[in-house]
């Protein structure tokens, strides 16, 4: 059933049967570090480079979160994954042994809620009984890609996030067990006109404001219904928008909005400056303590949005503005009450 | 319905409600020339660079598509877009002013069956109303980003293949009209070892044996019950080793195999070597004479198998082999019989 304009309610609540957060070193000393499945001594690995580190974090993560669902990998019918990489190398090389249909997708850092969203559409479906979703990030990997060489050591602005060296995944079933994937929103593309590459949070606050506007609007419902409203990577100064391009809508997120890109990382101690960002960053906080404290009820019902920036370095030296978008996944302790 | 492994039938028939395919100055002179809606005169298309004139494509691919479904954007439900350029920003810029809920893929050249086998499960399955497939390829955006700047001019090999200008879009509706789209069945990543980057028909070629040799278990049907068997673009060599790969298990499709890399240019006048590729290359013949052939009852029933080499130039220079994926796409002029 589709409500409004473009929710999607998902009237079966597929279950997430398993998820699995690995993160790096800096990740590991963050608040969130104990959280995770596992934690990498260093950057590379055992690998000879960062991007094979990359796609070995994202074969992991996988591999621990179908362990965590009691599955094996032949009995997952389909994965959705994507990450930053030139040609989203760390998926099609990380989850190449794996075996199992593979839909490739690219939303930048919204790709763990895109992911997630269609893992859950092909379940609620019965399009797929047991729906793998996974994305990566990692710090060296996408800082010489999109930026400058390690070796540099550029200066970093203010208004610049540091990238996650993180992957996180999620099976999504057709079983009875919190937490419940219960509804969906696809993100538009938004561009306000944002040019600044070392100010991503500005570029992706106005895509995030459309999606959980169109959301609340769709399911007539108040932020304040949500015990949380999560947004992927927005950072500091991307928060503070997002807020406030809201409350001119007349919607108020201040009480319980928070963003994985201030949740990861110590903002006080470890130098990260805007928050942290890339995939990883809201895969990592979805598959740790928000979706562990959604299982406990802590949490009843959480609004997830990751958000990307889809860009590249040859659209900003072109002169390009950096377009946004947003996707969100309702996620609750509770499922739909059957009729 | 799931059918065997990983077929899905399309119970409801989706139907495609408009198709385009605009092309380079090249491709216009091949023999599919006259059958695209619009060439261009040059690559820049009266953009400053070749990325802009790329997503200039898509754009316009994309509107044409929905005109000729008698439709606004503002009907389209979600569009499925990717392509090959880093971070897919043919995609990303090219449908950013449409305002449609966008999911970002990335598969290589295999996107065109990918993009359209995920509208038509998002109409089947009552998501959407309207649901837009795209893609697009752009020779000079392509060659510079992978191989050499364009002003080198460097020596091609036997075995190389041509990236086609061109893009294609397709509208799925839930509608009762020719072309229908009765099921689909997702590929998996298969890499035999291949790493011959001048050799991307190899690498593919033996991703597409496995999904066509699955397609045809899992419905348990014949190649001879379809009128054609159409590959994305595995090109000569690629070609010959699919038919070779398949008869080894047991199935010819020689009869009625047919690649949109050795339709889409004249092999003889043209030297493309092994013939054409790019995400454009299998969009721009399936929206030109196989949806028309289609639509017209030449044929009754078509596979559509678009193939991706999932590598990057970073992965290349790292050593590492070419893995590929090939999603299928059963087209037909004849809906699923109503029960």
């Amino acid at each position: 059933m589709k409500i409004g304009k473009r929710t999607i309610k998902l009237e079966t609540s597929p279950s997430i049967t398993g998820f699995a957060a690995v993160a790096g070193k800096k990740e590991g000393q963050g608040p969130l570090g104990k959280e995770f499945d596992y934690l990498y001594p260093d950057g590379l690995i055992g690998e000879k480079t960062f991007e094979k580190a990359e796609s070995l974090m994202q074969k992991d993560a996988a591999t621990r979160a179908i362990q965590k669902a009691n599955l094996t990998p032949d009995k997952v019918n389909v994965a959705f994954a994507g990450d930053l990489l030139n040609q989203c190398i760390g998926s099609n090389y990380g989850l190449r042994d794996l075996n199992i249909p593979f839909v490739g997708l690219y939303g930048a850092c919204s790709t763990m809620a895109e992911s997630l969203l269609m893992a859950s559409v092909f379940v609620d479906r019965g399009l797929a009984s047991n729906a793998l979703a996974v994305t990566s990030s990692h710090f060296c990997s996408a800082e010489r890609q999109f930026r400058y060489p390690l070796e540099y050591g550029g200066q970093r602005t203010p208004t610049a996030q540091w990238t996650a060296t993180a992957s996180g995944a999620v099976v999504v079933s057709s079983s009875v067990q919190a937490p419940y994937v219960k509804g969906c929103c696809i993100g538009k593309i938004v561009d306000l006109g944002v040019k600044d590459i070392n100010n991503m949070g500005a570029a992706m606050a106005p895509a995030a404001a459309d999606t959980i506007h169109t959301f609340l609007q769709d399911t007539a419902t108040d932020p304040q219904q949500y015990d949380k409203i999560v947004t992927g990577d927005l950072g500091q100064i991307g928060s503070n928008l997002l807020v406030q391009l809201l409350r001119q809508d007349g919607i108020d997120i201040s009480a319980n909005h928070e963003d994985c890109g201030l949740l990861l990382y110590d903002q006080e101690t470890q130098d990260v400056h805007a928050g942290g960002s890339g995939c990883g960053c809201s895969a990592a906080v979805l598959c740790s303590i928000l979706l562990k404290k959604i299982m406990a009820g802590v949490y009843r019902n959480v609004l997830f949005i990751a958000t990307g920036a889809l860009m590249s370095t040859v659209t900003n030296q072109q002169g390009e503005s950096i377009p946004g978008i947003a996707h969100l996944v309702h996620l609750s302790s509770d499922r739909w009450e059957e009729k």
